[in-house]
Order: structure tokens, then C-alpha cells, then sequence
């Protein structure tokens, strides 16, 4: 079990980081120690902000000689409270944010390497000044960090052609629980050298050290994009077109997203400045994004395909954007679905992922189920079709009082999710994590093979338990 | 420490796999004791065959009750010692050969699982009847097994376009140090419940389990290829090549090799029926292959891009393949290289990678290096360049008794690679592992810190040390 932090640590650390990277200022810390949406709060004895990766290895080591129990933070933008303290006030909180430089840009090999505390959006900015481009893409880009990125494996709207953050990273530079270095930065195309830690951290939610700086993959700028968005009848019509556009335009198909119709509405209650991209509605949308170097010939194809889906009764109608503006547009639809969805009021969300194939069928099959066991339960899903990932929302009966039906009903609902799921061989988090969300979930539903293969690994890199503790398996 | 297999253990295993699963007989296992390049030696107590995962996990878990050592073995042509059993005798080899089914083949999804026995020449060959590829190959093809290939991440000669092993793993099903199933086949393309266990058996070298599936992507069956064969003057000139086809081709170019001159004199001396595909030497030579649909389209492109690098001087000459045949006969050049290289007499061979960039400088430095030490010392490179990755060799001087040289210098000259390829931020093992041969040079040359996180992951995850003793770390 850790310890709580002794004030001889607490002075060590606050002449170690200085005043600008060690405070226990209420007001300083009170942003940081509640997740983004506001479901998780906790306490922390101190907040942490080195700027070195040498200033992470003196606290990391400094905290291990005593036992103390750190919990890294990037943006704090996570969803699954994975960057939340507990409520023990023994915890250091060891925010990475200070640790913003962007090290090397190196654009033959196009590599960059950035530190932890880089934010997605100035990354984007700093590539695309030397005609690059880093792939991934999401809503909270405005707030998360590389080290973020790395340690949830986030996903975004670009999987589809480009993968997910592992599929990204090219090395690491973390620091151990025991204060050590692990100096992995080096873009290596090939390294067999034992157990990849590159991969093992890509996911870890800081629970078996902290990120300090990635080496990350890049592409050309691509200097055109055609994004369309497509009325269609079914998440089956929208897996048909997907496979359909994927045959015929290989890689310049960058995404492939799949929004419901009420889902629509709820951003253009909620968010302001948006507008429907089609007069009429269609029970569910695509929003399709094509990326290449030749703009009249990217549009000349998605327009052929999508007459042909057209001449075929696959899709409804089309509303392809004319200009940069109107691909934001589309896109600002998208990326506000999550803020919508928050403004509607209180939701079971689940992150979840099953074989592409079989998806259709869980979106088609899964409220149904829900219905028999709680009337007038409503359903939400949107996003990554192409990936096997959706985000599905489940929402009270519309006259129930919806705090007191989700905490009578929601676990019951969410394991009436989460079973499907595993019945048709998914995850119960794709994209999001663990964090304390899904963790008590997690135990019940993994299985023990895995679950101890887990849990072999956190003890044998983390034995005493300081990383992050009470997070995903801890 | 394990201990021997007792009689009554023995007797059971006999008894759970029958005589096809089980044999003692020396005639029977000799083949098996012993790699295919004859460099190391084992016995063993028991060659155990299983036919079925439920078998694997059982013979794991009757294994693990008594603290007995197994060492999984697939295709036996791994480079580095890591499937031949220890000199004790009290060790057991499992043998994973008979679980040799496609289970499944999804030509939809592209997807095939296949067990840890199947053997990659008939994995092609299955999946070629469905019109579909699996895009990675190497010399060892008619041996190889899907488990072993996993368990060392391999590599080959199309990693340039479509990435190690790893990157073609879709799931994995593994037996644990325990005797229990990890059951991680489903293809999910995103799945962030925690640490990824598909990672991280991949080149793990059968020492935290034993894998005994894979779900593999497939792609499409390349309609079209075309291969050229070209004379230059040094790996800069090739980098530069490389570069500017992947400019021009993106996608398309799928192998880029590079064979010095004296590499490919020492094939055509020892391998019968090749012969020199220019008429004149030239002292490097690259090997380029681009696949797609349409073979006009890609000679047109490769004859383009190859005759402006004709007349900018950055290559000499040319030999476009006329057909299959020629193409084949191109690529046998290059897969004979290691038995040509083993018929050439002893030398020290390294698989090492650098970045990229790095490469020509490696190349064109070391052999000073080691000239300064050791007078009259020959290399030889060849390999994919496009990966960072060669495969370096190093000869006795020539009047030199081969065998006594390398017993007396061999490792002093190797620790002057390894130094440089540190130096340059590079790996000792780029492609074939650690196994028993580079056991002690990596607990030498790697960081304290990552050697520190290997052993946690080794004993988090196999405390007692029983899967493959004496490999990698264990």
C-alpha cells in the first residue's frame, strides 16, 4: 500500500521542481483534481509540474524511496477518470503539461519528437508549418497532450487509414516506477530485442510509469480533401457503401463516420452555429472524408461512387462540401457530438467495439434487448463504423427522473451493453480505456487468463503499486 | 530454478498426447536438438506434440504443477538458438508442429486464423486460392511456422510496405505460464482494455507462454509485379534511389533490398543454376519490387522513375524482370544469400538496425573500424535498407585459420559493431532475436533501465523461469 507523502518529501520535492513546478494551492490545483465532464473528484496532496524529463526521474525516485503514489495528468480530457486522484488526499497529481517542447522535427524521415505535454492542436500547427501532418485526430484535440495520446492509445476519426496511436508512435522516452530512464526514442523500423515497451506503454494509463516524450510518424500534408455527408437508412447500408468506397479508393479514404439521426439533433439543440447538411433527414448519416494531393480528381471519384450508391438505393441523398469551410462544418457536427450528448443530460455511455462485420448487427439487435428489460429506454450511437467502434449512449425513458433511474438501473442496463459485447467477441472499452470507469467492469467480465496476465505484469513492473493506483487493474 | 520431469509426470504426458504426441526415441528427436545452422546443441527429456490447444494448456499446466521446463519450438529455423533446449536433458520440447489447421478464412474481412504449426509457403498458399496474400516471406518460408514467426516478430523482405509480423497480427491465442488460455483472437481494430498481450507476445521468443494461433491480415493478390535489379555505387546512392521511388510510387514499392558485390559472387558460387543479372559488376546492387493491379501501369512508372535515375548518374544499369520467372530468379539471388554466406565458412554475423539515415554512414564506417583493429578482416552487407536494417557479416582475414580466428577475436570484433550500432542509436537485433546468441551481449550493451523492465515483465508474468530458460532474459 502507498504512503502518504511525508512534509520532509514535500519540501524535497517543492526545492527540487521550484515554484512554478511544485503547489498545494487549493485554487492552483482545484481545475486539475476533477475530470473534464465532471464525474470523477479527488485529492492530492500536492500537484507535481516538472519541466525536465530529469525533474520526472528526481520526483518519480524521490516518491519511490518513500512509497508515495503518483497520478500523471496530461490535459485531464480523458473519459474515464483515468487522471483523477482519489479522494485520500495522499496522492501527488504529476502533470506532465510543463513538458511542452516539440525536441526535434526531423522532415526527410518525418519524425517529430515531442514531449509529453505538447498539445494535440499545437502539434498539428507546428508539423503542418513544414508541410506535414500528424494523423490523428479527435474533439478534445484543444486540450490533450502527446503523453495523453500515448498512454490511453487514443483513437480519433482517422483510424480508419492511418491507425490508432500506437500505430503512431515510433518510440518513447518513459521513467520507470523506480526512477530509471527508459531512453526508447530512437524511430527504429525494426528493433527484436525482447518484449516491445514501446507498445506496452501505448495504453498503460500511466500505471506503469510516466511518458515523457514520444517519437511520432508523420505524412505529407495532403493538399486536398473532399468530405462528404450521406443520408443512408442503416448502419448495414452504411458497412455496404463503406466496403464499397474503401474498394474503389483504397487509401485516399481517411474517414468513415456513422451518426445517427436523433444524435444530429441533439447537436443542433445544443451547439451553437450548426446546421443539418441535407434538407431532409435520413434515419442515419455517413460523414465520408476523402485525403489525396489532387483535389478535382479526389472529388471527381467520391462523386462517381456516391452516384453509383445513389443509382443503387444505398444511400438517400448527399451533401458533398464545396470548400474547406463546409468539411469543418461537417466535421464541427461530429466533434460536438460529445458536448451535445453532455447537454442532454444524464447517459450510460459505452465505448465498445466488436469485428467490424458484426457490427450492424449489435447496433441493430442491442436496444431491442435493452427495451424488453426497461421500456422506454433510448439508444445513441455514433462514430467509428470502419474501426468496429461505436459510442453507445443509453438514455432514461423520457418521463423517468433521470439521475434516479441511472443509479437504480444504469449498471444493470450497461452489463445488459457490456454482455452482447463479449457474446460477439468485443471490448468493452475500444477507445477510451479503463481508467476507474470500466474498472470494477473489467474484473467481472475479462477473463481470468488475461486478467492475471494483466495484473503479472503491473506487479512485476510496479510491485510496490505507486503508478496510478486504483486505475484499471491497480 | 525448474526442476527435472518425474517419471510419473513423464507417464502422464505419454498418456494425454498418445505416440504421435509423445516420443523419447534419440532417432526421432536428434532432428530437433540441434538449429539448421548446426550452432548449437541441446538434449531433451521428451519431445511433446500437441494437436489442440486444450492439449497445450495441459501438458502447460501438468508442466507447471511439477516446475518443469518447456522450450515451444515451431519450424526450428530460427536464427539465434531460441527453440534448441539447453544441454541438462531435463528440459522438454514442445513442439507446436502439429497443430498444423487453417481454422478460419474470412475473405470478407481478410482475415485468416491459422495455428502456431501451419508453415508460411502453405499459408500463402491457401489464402492465394481465395485471391488474397499474406505480404510477408522470407528465405525460410518452407519451414517457418506461424508460431515461430510470431514469437520473433520476423521480418523478411516485405516489410518496407506491409511492417514486421507485428503489424499483421490481428489476434493471438497463447497459452500462459499457468496452463491457461488467453483467448485474443477476435480482429479487433481498436481495443483499449489495458496492456496489449498481442504486442507483446510478438518476438517475446516463447518466454512468457507459448502462442498457439494467430488471426493475420491478408491483402489482396497483387495481379501485377514488377522487379528490377540495378548496379550502383554505395548504399548512399541506393538511400537516394529509395527515396525518390517512394516519392514517385508510394504504395507500390514493396521491397528494396540492397546486396554488396561480394555477397552476390559468394551466392553465385554456392548456390547452382543462378547467374549474374548485369552484365557488368557494379559494387552494390539493389533489388526493387513494386506490386498493384495493373502491369503495364507499374512497368511504365518503374521504367520512368529507373531511367531519370539513369541519367541523373545515381545508378549504373538496369535489369527489369521480363516475367515471373525472371522475377523469381531475382529474388533467389537474394533468398539464397544466407546458405551461400554459410557455405563461405565461418563469420560473424550481425542483425542490426539503425535509423534510416543513419544506414549508409554504418556501412560505409565500420568495416574502417574494424580494419583498424583487426588487419585484412572482410565484411559483407546486404538486406533492407529501406527498414534500417542490414544484415552484416564479418570474415576472418583471408589467410587466416577461420574457426581459431573467430574463437580467439570473434567477439572483440563483434563488440566493435555492436558499439557503433549503440552509438548510432540502433539495435543488436533488428530481425532474428536474442535467443541463446545474444543472450549475454544484450544483458552487456543494453540500458540498465530497459533490462530492469524486461526481467519485471519476465517474472511478472513466469516466476518460476519454466518457458524457455537460458533465451532472451530468462
Amino acid at each position: 500500500m502507498p504512503h502518504p507523502p511525508s512534509p520532509a518529501l514535500l519540501a524535497k520535492l517543492a526545492e527540487l521542481l521550484g515554484p512554478k513546478g511544485f503547489s498545494t494551492e487549493p485554487d492552483v490545483l482545484a481545475p486539475w483534481l476533477t475530470d473534464w465532464r465532471g464525474k470523477y473528484h479527488g485529492q492530492a496532496a500536492a500537484m507535481l509540474s516538472p519541466a525536465t524529463t530529469a525533474e520526472v526521474a528526481a520526483v518519480v525516485g524521490l516518491c519511490a524511496a518513500e512509497g508515495v503514489a503518483l497520478v500523471p495528468q496530461g490535459g485531464n480530457s480523458g473519459m474515464v477518470g483515468g487522471a483523477t486522484p482519489d479522494a485520500s488526499g495522499q496522492q501527488l497529481l504529476l502533470s506532465l503539461r510543463r513538458m511542452n517542447r516539440i525536441r526535434t522535427l526531423d522532415t526527410t524521415a518525418r519524425i517529430v519528437v515531442a514531449e509529453a505535454g505538447v498539445i494535440l492542436e499545437n502539434l498539428h500547427h507546428t508539423v503542418l508549418d513544414k508541410g506535414l501532418r500528424f494523423p490523428l485526430t479527435l474533439g478534445g484535440k484543444g486540450s490533450a497532450t502527446v503523453g495523453g495520446l500515448v498512454s490511453t492509445n487514443a483513437g480519433g476519426t482517422q483510424v480508419l487509414r492511418h491507425g490508432t496511436m500506437r500505430a503512431l508512435v515510433a518510440g518513447i522516452e518513459a521513467v520507470l516506477p523506480d526512477g530509471r530512464i527508459f531512453e526508447g526514442l530512437a524511430p527504429l523500423k525494426k528493433d527484436n530485442r525482447g518484449y516491445d515497451l514501446r507498445h506496452l506503454f501505448c495504453g498503460a494509463e500511466g500505471t506503469l510509469g510516466v511518458v515523457t516524450a514520444a517519437s511520432l510518424h508523420l505524412v505529407p500534408a495532403s493538399a486536398a480533401r473532399q468530405t462528404a455527408w450521406i443520408g443512408l437508412d442503416s448502419p448495414d447500408a452504411a458497412l455496404l457503401l463503406l466496403r464499397r468506397l474503401d474498394a474503389a479508393l483504397g487509401d485516399a479514404l481517411e474517414g468513415f463516420e456513422i451518426v445517427s439521426n436523433p444524435v444530429l439533433d441533439a447537436v443542433l439543440r445544443h451547439i451553437p452555429q450548426t446546421r443539418r447538411p441535407l434538407a431532409q433527414p435520413s434515419p442515419w448519416y455517413a460523414l465520408v472524408e476523402l485525403a489525396g494531393d489532387d483535389s478535382s480528381a479526389l472529388g471527381e471519384q467520391l462523386e462517381r461512387e456516391l452516384a453509383a450508391a445513389l443509382d443503387a438505393d444505398l444511400i438517400h441523398d448527399v451533401a458533398l462540401a464545396k470548400n474547406d469551410r463546409e468539411s469543418e462544418d461537417f466535421w464541427r457536427l461530429r466533434d460536438s457530438i460529445s458536448e451535445a450528448e453532455r447537454a442532454e443530460g444524464p447517459a450510460l455511455q459505452h465505448d465498445i467495439s466488436v469485428p467490424v462485420d458484426l457490427m450492424p448487427r449489435f447496433i441493430a439487435d442491442n436496444p431491442a434487448r435493452l427495451a424488453a428489460v426497461f421500456p422506454g429506454i433510448r439508444t445513441a450511437s455514433f462514430g467509428h463504423l470502419g474501426d468496429g467502434n461505436i459510442h453507445y449512449h443509453v438514455q432514461p425513458p423520457e418521463r423517468a427522473d433521470g439521475a434516479a433511474w441511472l443509479a437504480e438501473h444504469g449498471a444493470a442496463a450497461s452489463r445488459l451493453v457490456y454482455a452482447h459485447v463479449v457474446e460477439l467477441g468485443g471490448s468493452i472499452s475500444a477507445e477510451h480505456g479503463i481508467g476507474q470507469l470500466k474498472r470494477d467492469i473489467l474484473a467481472e467480465l475479462d477473463s481470468p487468463a488475461r486478467l492475471a496476465a494483466l495484473h503479472g505484469i503491473k506487479t512485476g513492473l510496479d510491485p510496490a503499486g505507486l503508478f496510478n493506483p486504483g486505475k484499471l487493474i491497480g
